[in-house]
């Protein structure tokens, strides 16, 4: 058999005209300038992992706050977990859910377990003139990485990097271009920097977040609260957020799990789950302070505080995790699922899901095509009890609010206007909603993207 | 937001080089001339349903023999099933697992329930020059419909045909021409007729096989036994099987779902599983009359018999289901992915379809870049209990017999000769190969292919 196929020639080439992804310079929108939260110096420095010359590959945020800071985590939920996974886990473990830093790393992904775990014993103090065997004592420094494979991860380097933000040569700073030198160093295939800020309010005191992720490729996370070791893989989604209110790490790391289910585990750019995927948060309680003492927001104390703590966490993780997804790997499109009438969250989400990985819904979309009845094979390949084909509806909602298109009501497929339907398809950012007709009332929204020639070239020759 | 992203147009071009998609002309090997099984009538005929004159779009097999056929079928396991599918477990139920005929019609999918009902009720006899009154009366006509949506389907055109084949006009007959003329009638952007026949022998006697399918993209089937009502949506897997072995109903089904789980059912082209997914097999026993008697070979009553018959069927089965995936829309590699080492044939399926849908291997295959990374990226996000990562190992398996490539051995990668990776990964054809690492002896095996600029190009602009 073999023989027969090997007439076969790969190296045939062919000049096509394609519809080219567009420049995302529209998306480079101004970074937040301000609303920082206190208590935090960051920076981004070029340690050398990534050969050209001042392109920033280390990031650096250090809480300095007197109180200690909360931490809680989610990790991938791969089989095979990156070693600054499970380096991290085990030092928030180990420190009962605070750390006081975090330290990542673009250009190499290829971290021994031993390496990090060296690295992972570093910790920046909030006085930074110590040295650093008295930062190795401290072991409070959450580590991620992400890059290329097959390199050796350039440890010194980065040890050195760390080690001048302790000297003078360091540019620890808390202002805009402080957090914008971190958000820079995080990037491998990002076309632009992710960071976000917000302003909230609990109890009637002042807090902020600030946040950064990355990610374009290998894109659909699957992350929990986590407890294993693998070599680094590749390119990852990661992302952390720092507060400076005051959450128990307890009730941190609830909060965390519910946003990031809704928010970083309901984005897709190509159904891929990476080996490394984090997203950690901090919250140092600097702006916490009452007559110097800091109260942290507790669920079992104050359920009121936690539940506005967690919807703020969850909108700001919702807004970050949408960057990713905006920044996907040859996307075109932004793209909101949302389903409806599920009798519960996990079906409404797993129905969602199944519709923002589908090769034949998200070509679909490339090709601007209501192709409504992809998007109800894709549903219907997962099993949701009792579901009735004669009650499932869908829709498209145009982004811009000139009305939404009925393409199937009650299982009737409508006499679609191909032309509005165009007209719909062809802007960058649109919906489908799906019914599932009265199962229940939970629901469930995903945020996904077109599939494009881009990813293509983009993804079958990445090494080479 | 919305305002923001209209900046962006839609319709510019840029002209790029790309590896072109290689004809699949190699593929069209001779289609088997002989050992097609006694006791059946074949065509395929122009019924005007394809608008484009003489080209084939509605088959018909019928059984002429006296025994009636058994007859079993594993129908999609997608929610919204397709009213050829209804219909089809609807008259297999009623009639206790027994049919005299397959209708297939390609060109239009759009086939409304009840429009499937009335042809389902027509039925060609073994004596073809009854008129249509008692066809209908017969009600054991199978029937199976693909092709494009958005149309209403002609069924006038198709009784029209079916009934010529009822007069003078009849072009039914049992050599080979009319059993190619059957499976060219199924094919729709398949680039070849898929045709198999085979003889294999059960307790002494010669019995033979003949089977047809067509597919190349929306191939991810999941089928099994049925039990609902939607419109047909599309392209999509549909096969046939036919002997001339006598094998009862309860057991052919059995053996036919045992053959459909590791043939069909471990194919992806797209990992799209389709609202029409269809296999069926009859079994006339036109072979097996022994002094003017039939006797059924049972799971029960002749186990050895019984075996026999289900390793042959799960063969020729494989055979058809790897066609499908050579065929498959855009696709330059066939590879063969296989999964050892696994507590449960279950859970060996379910590693090796996520890496057979997995985008970033799928790029990485076209790209001819051993990237075991993205392999193993693929297979951890499938939960499996137990694994241990130090213990798992990656193999690249050439087809042309040259020894395999281990790229990763108990959790340790290894130096990988870069040269010889892409000596094995430029083939048309090679095989990868997980060892879960001692789970248990189980083992599963899926056929995949590549992801190319092509499948984009097909399915970003299919319907317009």
């Amino acid at each position: 058999m073999s023989r027969l196929f090997k007439r076969f020639s790969s190296t045939l080439t062919e000049t096509i005209t394609i519809k080219s992804t567009p420049s995302k310079t529209h998306l480079h929108r101004p970074l937040p300038t301000s609303s920082f939260p206190t208590g935090y110096l960051a920076t981004g420095i070029h340690a050398g992992v990534k050969k050209k010359p001042g392109v920033l590959d280390l990031g650096l945020i250090v809480s300095t706050s007197e109180h200690p800071a909360s931490a809680a985590a989610c990790f991938t939920r791969n089989a095979f977990k990156a070693a600054p996974v499970v380096v991290s886990d085990q030092i928030l473990t180990k420190n009962g859910g605070r750390a006081r830093a975090v330290v990542v790393n673009s250009g190499c992904a290829n971290a021994a377990a031993k390496v990090w775990r060296t690295l992972g014993q570093w910790s920046a103090r909030p006085t930074l003139s110590c040295p650093p065997s008295t930062f190795m004592a401290e072991n409070h420094t959450l580590v991620m990485s992400t890059g290329v494979i097959g390199q050796n991860l350039p440890i010194s380097k980065i040890v050195d990097g760390i080690r001048s933000q302790a000297t003078t040569a360091r540019t620890l700073a808390s202002d805009f271009p402080a957090w914008e030198r971190a958000a820079k160093a995080f990037m491998t295939t990002d076309t632009f920097p992710k960071l976000r800020s917000r302003v909230f309010t609990i109890n009637g005191t002042e807090f902020r977040m600030a946040g950064m992720d990355k990610g374009a490729g290998m894109i659909h996370p699957n992350m929990g609260p986590a407890t294993t070791s693998f070599p680094a893989l590749h390119a990852t989604l990661l992302g952390c957020i720092f507060t400076d209110a005051a959450v128990s790490p307890r009730s941190l790391q609830s909060a965390l799990t519910y946003a990031v289910e809704r928010s970083f585990n309901s984005i897709s750019v190509d159904g891929e789950m990476s080996t490394n995927d984090t997203i950690l948060v901090l919250a140092n309680g600097a702006a916490a302070s009452k007559n110097g003492k800091v109260i942290e927001i507790d669920e079992e104390t104050d359920k009121e505080g936690y539940e506005t703590f967690k919807t703020q966490l969850t909108e700001f993780a919702v807004e970050l995790a949408q960057l990713v997804v905006r920044d996907g790997e040859g996307a075109t499109k932004f793209v909101t699922v949302n389903v409806k009438g599920a009798p519960t969250y996990e079906i409404a989400h797993r129905v969602a899901s199944r519709i923002s990985t589908s090769a034949l819904v998200k070509t679909a979309f490339y090709g601007e095509d209501a192709n409504w009845g992809r998007i109800l094979s894709a549903a219907g390949s997962i099993s949701v009890p009792g579901l009735d084909p004669s009650k499932v509806s869908v829709t498209f909602v145009p982004s811009d609010n000139t009305g939404s298109l009925p393409v199937l009501v009650n299982g009737e497929p409508e006499n679609v206007d191909e032309v509005r339907a165009k007209e719909i398809l062809s802007l960058e950012d649109f919906g489908i909603c799906i019914d599932l007709g009265g199962l229940g009332n939970e629901e469930a929204t995903y945020w996904t993207c077109d599939f494009s020639y881009d990813y293509v070239r983009i993804n079958g020759d990445y090494r080479s």
